[in-house]
């Protein structure tokens, strides 16, 4: 259960130079990388074409309809960190915008994940300020309620602890473990090397049936091939 | 209740200096000037990165998979003017293309609000017609069925008379009514001299804690910092 | 009822000179040429601004979450064909990423429509390999069940065979059954040479209530016009 | 455009009679008389079986998660009303319940129809007090901000003005505007006797392409019978 | 691509006797039987609980918004068949109602199968003519556009070809092939009675990892139990 | 991130008279008593009505399209249960059954909690076995692959700790932790006194403005009554 009313200030981050490390490799390498854990809900886009992140989570907890603690998070970022929002419920209000993303950024931050709607569209990709919703919507938001701030947070159905890792993409969005982040990188950077030497085979016209060495097993299924 | 077979021949529009004074603001800005009302559901998108509009509005009622009023709405338009067309029922169809964004242009149209499907969208995003629609449908059209134009029209869930102003743009849709033109303009100049000044707060670091004066009211209600 | 576990060798494929003289036409006009059937569901998507194809299919039917039949497909296309993949349950995961679509070029194919889940986007982008996909997801597939490569496939409700063609770009995708591609190439040159003309007197001011001679009807019906 | 903090306390309602003659009517039957106008969408649901309103609307503008208004619009209600909520912007949160039905019962309410979550849903059904609501939902509401009471409203993308009738039952929701419910109710007998009597002849196994003669107007298009 | 304006008057069925003996089995054991293939779309839903149809499929192809197709089919009907429409676009209009299931009835039909919106709902329940659709709404639809009837028709993503048997029951709708109705009968038999033997096993308190003999299986794949 | 492969044997439930404290209570009441949070997302419904669950969670990690984990899941089902279970992505296959509930039934679970789809629902209800999902599908899934038993699970958007008490009915469902569950039913049970004494006022015709105070915050905030 989530607890309101609650800013945790000293949270644990995962060390720079792995997060550095693991910071080229995509969504999609990173989530197999992972064992297939961790993935955000497909709705979660990017608001604008090239928006990426890879960095530490300042987690927040909103009220539907209310991005005050938006604000009081923005006093918790540290240079390098990317706010990740999740809300008590469905909520598809502009909770975002360039004022906002303004103070965040000169806070250090270098994107926000939120589970509910994001406005300004448009300058927000002139800042080129990332930004990862499930809808874009003009509706302004109140400053009346309490959340938290740096409690583990559900976001677009992935839990999400403070200091956890955040890789976001034009693929999606992932969340990994403050404590896997290097075992990560190098499990994606094996899986990329690998990749890479698949990739010649498959463009000189190999075909994944020899590459993978399927046929037996597919046959051992009963695949037939007709004329 | 909607009066199917009606064409009003003259509406009243506002003044074009006032719609003038409206379009250098973003949606998101006039709909907070309005005291947040006239939003269109957000389904409602634009079908090309940049589309724009701020114009009175030539309203059409449709029947579901039938353009024809389209073409009736054509003779009604005035230099300068927006088509904003509802339908009866939902209705994903195609009802508007390059042809008729053609003929609306010719006309004077300077773009389309539709509670229905667009098709053409690449030949528009090239005319540079902007059109805001709930979705993209090859699916054509036929010429049946009586609706309306220039009645007032409910569409995406906002009502629109003829001749008020519709601000459109990668945020979402906002109706501004005739009568207050000026007035939500004035208000959208104030709130953006406002902002400019706390961007500048924002950027220089300070925060919206301290900008917005909150942290005695949130001690009030109890948030806890700890560690 | 879907035969499982079979891959149909030799398929039938239109002439090459209908497939390139239906290749210049938008879905929309082949969409009308044909008579306004065969389009497939709009929530099929292009995954970047351009993509566009026009081709001869091989068809695949998918297991949810398994892309295995992919790789047998890839081993059936000729240059020139596109690769169609339907799936026997809804299935929003990631079947489809650039190490497949290296493959698929590396055969010949110049394109994939699937009623599923594509991920390395912006690589695709770049490689230009243009695929039209029901949603983005991370979410990568098994190998592990039998589906079938060209049998007759219903690829978000329209139902495709082995060779036909299939046209999509970014109003949506349309299926042109083998033995009518040089009828419709045909169908869709006169209606475009119609609309020519049409768009012509659009763009001189002309309405479509004179063009399309429309007035008696709408009066006939009972429109009225008033001040 | 609505305006906020407003409440009208004396609004004009529909004849008693009208009303009464109106009530027999299914929504179907009471839409086709009034020439396919003014149905709301059709993801307005009763939450239970058997659900039933006809009555003159009390309308309720709400602002999101906020269920302020109806305790307002409360004060309002006259014996034989129904409250016919709206809302500024979507929100499926739960604004209504046991406790607020049993006030609008006690001041002579018939039902609720609302644009946004109930929940309650089982007292609800054991009160018989119908509601028809696009969803169900747990989640409570505020009450910060004002909305307003008897001004014309948009639900589920239909208009209604204080007074109007609506008719509501498991086929969906319906609005007759206040000043042609007896025309309405005329037309709706009127279609019901006609269909009465098609209804024996379809009964006794005529068809409708006699019944409605349409056989000629098909072979007129080109429908061919085959073997 | 479907051909549009045709009629096929004889269609070969099924044998009685083997739809007979299909008829008791249940929609999720039928799709079992079959091996997992010709399932509908989850969005098709009985409008009533209790409805369950198993019948040869008497199969129209409909314009959205547009019923004549169903009239046509009236005639074609023969005792014991169910009707099966699929929409040549999305369309959720209410293309049917008690009027028309009274003219099926009267011809022998047993229940329809519609992709499509259905109305006089609580009416159709009180007759018992089991209807399953995608949805309900009171919008009524005019009889305007050819279709077809008796062609191979795609509904809710599942391909029917006329005489194929539907089942349809609370838990989905799957179409049976007319030449393999014995085949699948026999194997839905075999599988309860195979089920049976399991059913007694669990309600005896025996896990499905004995039953089924899975611990092994588990083991090998790392399955690790802690405290 | 979750843990894949691994079965937590031993976890701590809630003091049995404590769950029995808070059995009584409707969703939408435990909701308010815990500060409204902990609700399921509302697409979770019962799959029938008068489904009713309170109980301790026995936690399950599905994969996509498998259900493997159920049947490990039982064997650690102690009398009282739910299994709750949530997917690492999205899938709406029919996961689980009659068989699987005659299994969990015959360990002493009391129901099930799914983010995923449920088949054989009308035998389910005859058993009067609650369950909770996202959709109804016949889709039978595989038992390939790993997840987990008894670890954190995030389901619908919400977090569940094994052994968290789940109380659901027709309204949705709500997760209260296990160390809070004494608490939570205390406050339920105050509010519910608390509404006893409010629905008696209420039913006596008091209105809201005078129970709760509120015209003069009304009056401050600037409602207006008009004629």
């Amino acid at each position: 259960m989530y607890e309101l009313g609650v800013v945790k200030q000293n949270i644990q981050r995962p060390d720079p130079a792995d997060v550095a490390a693991l910071a080229p490799y995509p969504v999609a390498t990173v989530h197999e990388a992972m064992g297939r854990v961790g993935l955000m809900r497909p709705y979660m886009r990017p608001i604008y074409r090239g928006a990426r992140i890879c960095a530490p989570a300042v987690t927040v907890l909103l009220q539907p309809g209310d991005n005050w603690m938006l604000h009081v998070a923005a006093e918790q970022v540290q240079s390098g960190d990317v706010v990740v929002a999740g809300c008590v419920t469905e909520s598809e209000d502009g909770f975002f915008g360039e004022l906002l993303a303004t103070s965040l950024r000169s806070r250090g931050a270098v994107g926000l994940v939120i589970d509910g709607g994001c406005r300004d569209t448009l300058e927000l990709e002139e800042m080129d300020f990332p930004v990862f919703s499930r809808t874009i919507n003009s509706k302004g938001t109140v400053k009346a309620t309490l959340g938290s701030v740096n409690i583990p947070v559900v976001c677009a159905n992935a839990l999400i602890n403070p200091g956890d890792v955040i890789v976001a993409d034009h693929d999606g969005v992932v969340v990994v473990p403050r404590e896997k982040v290097a075992t990560v990188a190098a499990a994606a950077k094996a899986r990329e090397d690998n990749e890479e030497a698949k990739r010649a085979r498959f463009a000189a016209g190999e075909l994944g049936l020899d590459i993978y060495d399927m046929r037996g097993k597919l046959a051992d299924l009963g695949l037939k091939y007709v004329d």
